[in-house]
């Protein structure tokens, strides 16, 4: 490919666990040029000193914010920052013409009532209809139309993947959803704090936020699109002690029974074109292990036919397909690059 | 204390991680002499060279299985055993007048019939009507009267602590319990496989045997004894990457609205007098770090009001209260010695 | 024993890890009454809230660093704190008659030059020689006629233990001597850094300040004390993605060619009626969980016969021997208390 | 690239952790047709089946071992079988003309009684001369010329790079070199062994054979040809609680003092055409995390220089530059390809 058709690409906070990831994927990305990073703790100092993992690799050096010139460095412009950042930028951004992929939760509501209940005052209200939500498997052709996407949420791709074939055809009771998701603790983030240090989260398996996580509200949107009804849905999150990671189990009453290879094939159905949904057979459950460093989500189930209910599992990496990498392949379908340029990292190894 | 007024305890079964623990606990009991272990694969070998951990605590040489030999050398004997062994050798072991602690599954149970279906013919029927569960927080009377006990399951300690003060007052939906438990790998035994090797396990977050795991019919049985009505749940247990500890979230339709303090307050009655049940105060959930090598079961909540969902925390250490530290305990009532004699490990440190 | 015989004990610096393993230790130690807490961070907070398994353990609530306070209310004084702030509370705490185990390198030196070389100026200089190295094995005797002890640095326990024998007989080449060891992570504290974040940490195994480390001058003071003549070592610490646990492994070319039994008797004469050190018989080497939550120190060797070397290794909790432990053995010396009250935590289990 | 054009690519031993990772990377590679699989366990099984993170990504059916169809249907023949296996397939390979990169000991050393005295009789000792030892590094222009490589092992991988650019230039002492390395449990294999099990490993730092490890001899014998004289060391292994990674510390005496960047040159000079190593930066010490999934080997360095000893420290994925990734590194310089295609994984990321 001709070096001047490269998409020219920026990473604003980009030495965050979710910045770098990006950095990792678009180093490694042959339809694209990374053009600036910034960073906020680490301006003035080359990647490669903040992440020494990428010692001649990306020796860029990181510059402090700044979206004029971030929109005039690169076509598109990440913005892996934390809430709030994202909505002083991002106006600015599309203004200079850059299309936009933000990992925050900025622009992922529809409902502005419902970020603001969940998150704080939003200051750019009048892009959220603009914006659209980033889950390249139900959301494809609104996103290669955009200029402007919300990356979802790690827990909700992780929810939202194996509920939606489901909800879609209402054979799942819309009260009766039930989540208990499972996150490593890259999802953290890497700023400093007692509850991540190495001896704290080591042996210390624990739930935290049950039924509070910022997260619900934006499932529970996104769902009731999904459902053309309003799902409500009860969620609880868990830290296990692993660096990458992140596995949903799913509990929810079925409107009527469904056999495992019914309940198998809706899925397989659903996600017949889509490269990163791997829908596993009978006899296999996803594992994080299975999914690390890749793009991929696995999902499988299991169907407890006395009590009626389904039981889905799903599987995600969640700095890939829950931030990163999902970005990145938000990026090729509002770039017109093929779907999985880029992302064709392989998963797992032991 | 007199040495000779010492109960004497022997341990069959000594080299599995179950066994090991009962002989690290029993080790610092000082109201017990440990007289005999015995072990299939290392009979022969000092229990120190299995476990140099115990080299100068624990160089007694470990025994070929002889029930005789373990009754005329012990007043309570431990049964550490795999599923089936156990009831080849208690009725020897009882009709030769020692008590009994069995650790498997083979005495759990009231109804042969619910053995049967999950596990094996049982050739020793007569004695399951003999033996008690062995859940102090709820049956130690039963227990103190008993010469033959069914430790439980670490899935079901975990699980029927937390619910038993609710159903017992008929404060839940019946079919409505679901039941997400996390584990250690320990629970998964000391032999051979490659599900239990490390490089499956790092990382790899996963779970197993959804709605299909044998401790499921022995917490219907005891739940639905608790509740004196039918309990039917769904249960889906995790293996998480860590040695030890056993973290349960539990959720279950309300049938009228708790507030926090209230769902709270009952936990704190049923155990106010229970020396291992710590009911924590609002704001915090229990860590399996913070009960890891004690006897503790620590339990939380939260209600999701917008549901009706009352949502319970459990953390044991599953090798402690969900095996060999219940089963001291269990002992400790049978011979009439303090509950807690010999159970004061102190939990966590990081 | 009756409860007014009791040592009343405090521990100044009581959040940290070492200091939160002092409590754990005292709250199971028979002869002991936990009089004071303090906590620079945590003032005003119950123990147990800042340590949650503590719960019904130690509620107790942190004060303010108060030296006049703690000498009131406790016989011996524990200071757990940083560098530098024991020397500035040490003086006021021996003046109103406390003995006073401290665990900062603050008087651990007998040579102010080398202290200030490696720290800072030493503002209670006068004190050093009034202080005693707090190794029970090779210093026992002064350490029960002493009211100030300097605990030993975790590294340099695990060090001096295995190569004291072989030095005091001149078995070693003086110059020859180079110590690679392995810490867990809770050697570097409970405050925030991001070297010991969980995802910076895990699989990320790394040495750090090599031939630089600050307990390597207290490694060659008290070496050559033992050796009566200047030893220099080369010493090279690292950092293992685990929590507890220390692996010394020390490699010195022999004076004349020993045999492995010769050298193996050598550590066990010396060491016949220590009961913390334990030499492991030929074909076993040391592992950190063996000897995880114990006061032992775990020795072994190989000898190298071509090369003419000798390579020995050691294992301790850094938290326990390598802090703690060794801070209640030095406690129970200096107050007459057997030596292994309250410190028969038993190790490891899985 | 025209499919015609691609080396045709066989593994023999594709299930074991090696072979696996062998099949990852040629996955990946866009000069490779993966054109066989052989697996003794598991022949008939897709490998997805295996390895369920490769579903969708390679479902080739694993076949037994067969070296005349392995050397129809591929260019090139990768053995990752356990040591004795390779040297009775080799000889059929390479007669039926089939290059072969030999992951096991076999091919590994010029001399027959150095292998026989470290592993057993060799049955194909008539090829010794004609395999090449495939450290690219150093024998880069051997290998482009050879048909049968011996892989290095990880360890002597992880310990010839640093030490090479010394000893070719005679500048540390012969007899001097201490070698401590540390080493992820994947390199001990997939094979069932109470030794890698999770709870054994956990928590669990420990050095294995010292001064007595297989693969001291193969470093004694590429070393000393790189030196010109013989190089004897002590050698001391390590298992970290890790999956992957590799860290080896070296400690030697200097023949003359070198100040840090006179050392750090050297190193560089040596190194500076090579893709594969990276010489850190004074003040950075390599992390095995730094390196995970890539081909990289990280070296940096200390002076201690009272001591007059100089430390070097390594980093490698010990089952990518220490085994799959270097294997491919051979395959490309024997096969006329790229030395670095297909080997473009970028490393780390938390």
């Amino acid at each position: 490919m001709p070096e001047e058709k490269k998409i020219r690409a920026a990473v604003m906070g980009a030495t965050g666990y979710a910045g770098a990831e990006l950095v990792r994927i678009l180093c490694g990305h042959p339809g694209v040029e990374l053009a600036l990073l910034t960073s906020r703790q680490h301006a003035g100092a080359p990647f490669s000193r903040v992440y020494p993992a990428f010692a001649g690799i990306c020796d860029m050096v990181c510059e402090a914010v700044d979206p004029e010139k971030a929109a005039a460095a690169a076509d598109v412009v990440f913005t892996a920052l934390p809430h709030k950042l994202p909505m002083e930028v991002v106006p600015a951004l599309l203004e200079a013409g850059a299309k936009v992929v933000d990992l925050s939760a900025d622009f992922r509501f529809q409902s502005a009532g419902a970020y603001e209940s969940a998150y704080q005052p939003h200051s750019a209200k009048h892009l959220l209809s603009r914006a659209v939500y980033g889950l390249p498997e139900l959301f494809g052709d609104k996103i290669a139309a955009a200029d402007l996407v919300g990356n979802p949420g790690c827990y909700p791709t992780s929810v939202i993947l194996p509920l939606a074939p489901f909800l879609a055809r209402d054979l799942l009771g819309l009260d009766s959803v039930i989540i208990d998701s499972k996150s490593g603790v890259s999802g953290a983030g890497r700023g400093l704090s007692l509850g991540t240090l190495f001896c704290e989260v080591s042996d210390a398996f624990r739930a935290y936020k049950p039924a509070s996580h910022r997260h619900q509200p934006e499932m529970e949107e996104v769902l009731s699109t999904v459902a053309k009804k309003p799902v409500s849905i009860t969620f609880v999150p868990h830290l296990a002690p692993m660096n990458r990671g992140m596995l949903s189990t799913i509990y929810a009453k079925m409107q009527k029974p469904l056999a495992d290879e019914e309940a198998r094939q809706i899925l397989a159905d659903f996600y017949q074109d889509k490269p990163y949904v791997r829908v596993l057979p009978k006899g296999f459950l996803p594992r994080t292990s299975d999914v690390r460093n890749s793009n991929f989500c696995d999902i499988s189930l299991a169907v407890d036919k006395p009590a009626g209910r389904l039981i889905l599992f799903s599987a995600i990496d969640n700095l890939v397909k829950g931030a990163a990498g999902q970005a990145v392949q938000n990026m090729n379908l509002m770039s017109g690059l093929p779907e999985t340029q880029g992302l064709t990292m392989l998963p797992g190894g032991v």
